[in-house]
């Protein structure tokens, strides 16, 4: 069985230096001007795919930038099959200046390698290619049938995605979604995420009068917008950091006392949170810590307000109009759907006679739980225990990545969100890293799961 | 004594071709730019009062842009000082497209001459300018002592002219400071104004976390200072429209039975307001008129609100910072100083332990109340009905001429806020415009004024 650990461990150095080669491709997909090297990216995975031994590995066009498509199916269909998930674009690098080394000129330091895309998900995404590498050169044949769906828009919304997923039901169907795009809880703790929160994000705009006024002369006779806008929102909220939008909570899943327990086992330091975060106190919903309210309860936030004059000095304008941008993240069982239709409901009651409302709903993503005690998380535990020799721990994180509900709901596939990131890594900011020791014990993490489950 | 009527009545047609060489002058005093213009545009006024017969006309330099001075000292100290008060620049132009002739190339259309300046504030004040040339042709002398003051940074805050006139009060010494820099209830109805609000501006900045965080991963566990801002500014003002600041109205005055029964008795229509401004509803303070709100209640309006995302779309961010412009108008007997201490005391008391605030306020402005008793204010109702054969209302106005408090208590001369400006002049806006019916009968007014006030 170990013969791949024996290939992996002389393959290091090739190994980083494909990586290294992946990562110097800036396939930015958020800016437009980087649309060739996407094109240029999407083409050399594919060709490397092929050398590796994925023969069916192909770039499938959509309205956006192109899916990489592989498939490996001569397992036979008494062996499951995994879909493996990845992203091949990566996040702006502004501001530049902030960076040690190039964003696009990888370099190695102190055990971990520097680019923008490291860890996010270039890097991770190549634990499972050189995983299925490994095991093919070793045994020229993988354990069980895969399939491999990398898109090019992870970091511009995934954009088209969900409609290929929709649209292509037969060609990814699979009995597992395995997922590296996540982080440890620290350094050293070989992680599984089980919860995601979902998100329901809607922008509302209040017009007052039908133009900018004097607050001289109109002030104290007409409605302000921005003031009736920020009563509205000041609404949303009880004393208690409660969501005061009816039937809100109704689907919430409490945690269980098993998860309370856990959480609370994990060297989490309110201190050092506070310190880093520059903050007196910390704040949310009665009766949850820190941990819970991040990974466990929904929250509600204004991601951006204006209206009137924002620039230097005073101005004593009356503004015409106000918008506020406001997010909510949802846990389990709740449904962004719903959650869209409540969140309306309740503002429409809030508003005064004296403005006019437009509610637009953004987008939304439901949230995930997956079953830790099923037997792919019980393999991918067991698979980061041997590769990296410590014990797992699990947790859920407080943000969205609302393609793994589409694999739970549509796909009917388990997601495993194994990932191999660190909390230091820097993604999305400049000088994101991944450290090498999660990269190699990535690879014989995913190599090891990949022959368990087939077992 | 009407010997200067013939003269004005003779000379329409000059004192309009020198107004249009004045409105011709480009003098916008908040663009550097036009810096050469504000220069050109003060000489041009010296040049003009000495041609006239005011030989003691000059330029004073300050730290912002030149004031125009001037002094006829020759009726003796038995007779009155009138202070008159005006400016000669103006606001900028923009959108220009807008215009339906060109801001600085004056053009006469239905009895009225359209240009930026006309009734802000350069044909009001050239009103007083022809009315002493008149009455000097006609008796080689005025009949009463006349001082002008004549700022060139009125539209861009009059930065510096407090200053000036605290450091030079014995230059300004005078009985009454006459001013038409304001406007009448309606077309035919001459109005004398006698009430102005007072303001307190301030700027509140409130940062939550050090850094802009993602709304995924802190959502609902560090509190957002956007939501925490909305929530003080929730709390400024309770559901009666009332201002919630403790002591806010200890020194406000009540109207009077009879200044309620004059509002009520003026032309206002409620349903023609709200179609104007596209309203379905006022808001105020409970209990108060349309007027009585605007003109004599305080208010309390945010001029601008920004943090956060405003862009196109969604970004999942929890801001770092959120800053609010807000400003309140004062009444008689509200002191600008005493308002700031009692909003900063109360703000203090509205800041949770999970943000940082800062407090900054950007200026105050004392309101005005003149008493309409006065022989002044009685002279002045005379000279309008004398001038335009109509009866004359009283008005307050809702918003601040900081000014006119400077002159009432550093100068202890009673303003006479004699304005003659109508509704739709278009100030601030593109096609602003002066009736010349008003502008002649201004002329007038003034000339009738300096007379009676002086016997």
């Amino acid at each position: 069985m170990n013969n791949y650990f024996e290939y992996i461990e002389s393959n290091k150095n090739k190994f980083l230096e494909e990586l290294i080669e992946f990562l110097k491709i800036p396939s930015i997909s958020s800016d437009t001007s980087y649309n060739s090297d996407i094109i240029k990216c999407a083409d050399w995975l594919v060709e490397h795919l092929q050398k590796i031994g994925l023969k069916n590995s192909k770039i499938i066009q959509t309205k956006g930038h192109p899916i990489v498509f592989s498939e490996w199916l001569e397992a036979g269909s008494d062996k499951p099959t995994v879909l493996i998930y990845g992203h091949y674009d990566v996040q702006p690098v502004d501001p530049l200046e902030l960076w040690e080394s190039h964003p696009f000129q990888p370099e190695i330091r102190n055990g971990k390698i520097f680019a923008r895309g490291t860890a996010d998900d270039k890097g991770q995404l190549f634990t499972h290619i050189k995983a299925i590498e490994s095991y093919l050169r070793t045994n020229s044949q993988l354990p069980c049938n895969v399939k491999l769906l990398i898109e090019g828009e992870e970091e511009a919304g995934s954009s088209h995605l969900e409609e290929f997923i929709l649209e292509n039901q037969d060609l990814l169907k699979c009995d597992i979604a395995l997922i590296s795009d996540t982080e440890w809880f620290a350094e050293g703790m070989p992680t599984i995420c089980y919860g995601l929160r979902g998100i329901s994000f809607f922008e509302i705009t209040m017009t007052g009068p039908n133009r900018d006024l004097h607050s001289g002369s109109f002030g104290g006779a007409v409605d302000n917008p921005a003031n009736a806008l920020c009563k509205l929102i000041s609404k949303l909220k009880d004393e208690y950091g409660r969501i005061t939008i009816p039937g809100f909570y109704d689907d919430v899943l409490e945690l269980t006392g098993q998860e309370r327990m856990e959480f609370k086992k994990l060297p989490f330091n309110i201190k050092h949170y506070k310190q880093d975060l520059g903050i007196k106190e910390v704040y949310g919903e009665l009766g949850y810590s820190t941990l819970e309210r991040v990974w466990a309860r929904p929250s509600l936030d204004i991601n951006g307000i204006i209206s009137g004059y924002t620039g230097e000095g005073a101005k004593t304008v009356l503004p015409s109009k106000a918008t506020a941008k406001i997010s909510m993240r949802l846990v389990p069982n709740q449904k962004a759907s719903d959650i869209a239709k409540k969140t309306e409901k309740y503002l429409r009651t809030l508003i005064p006679p004296t403005v006019k409302v437009e509610i637009k709903f953004l987008h939304g993503g439901n949230p995930v739980l997956v079953p830790i005690n099923s037997r792919e998380i019980k393999t991918a535990v067991n698979a980061l225990q041997k590769a990296f020799n410590k014990d797992v721990v699990f947790m859920r994180e407080g943000g969205s990545i609302p393609i793994t509900e589409i694999f739970q709901n549509v796909l009917k596939a388990p997601p495993v969100l194994m990932g191999f990131g660190l909390p230091d890594d820097n993604v999305h900011s400049p000088n994101e890293s991944f450290s090498l020791e999660n990269f190699y014990g990535g690879i014989k993490s995913s190599a090891i799961f990949l022959d368990e489950i087939s077992k």
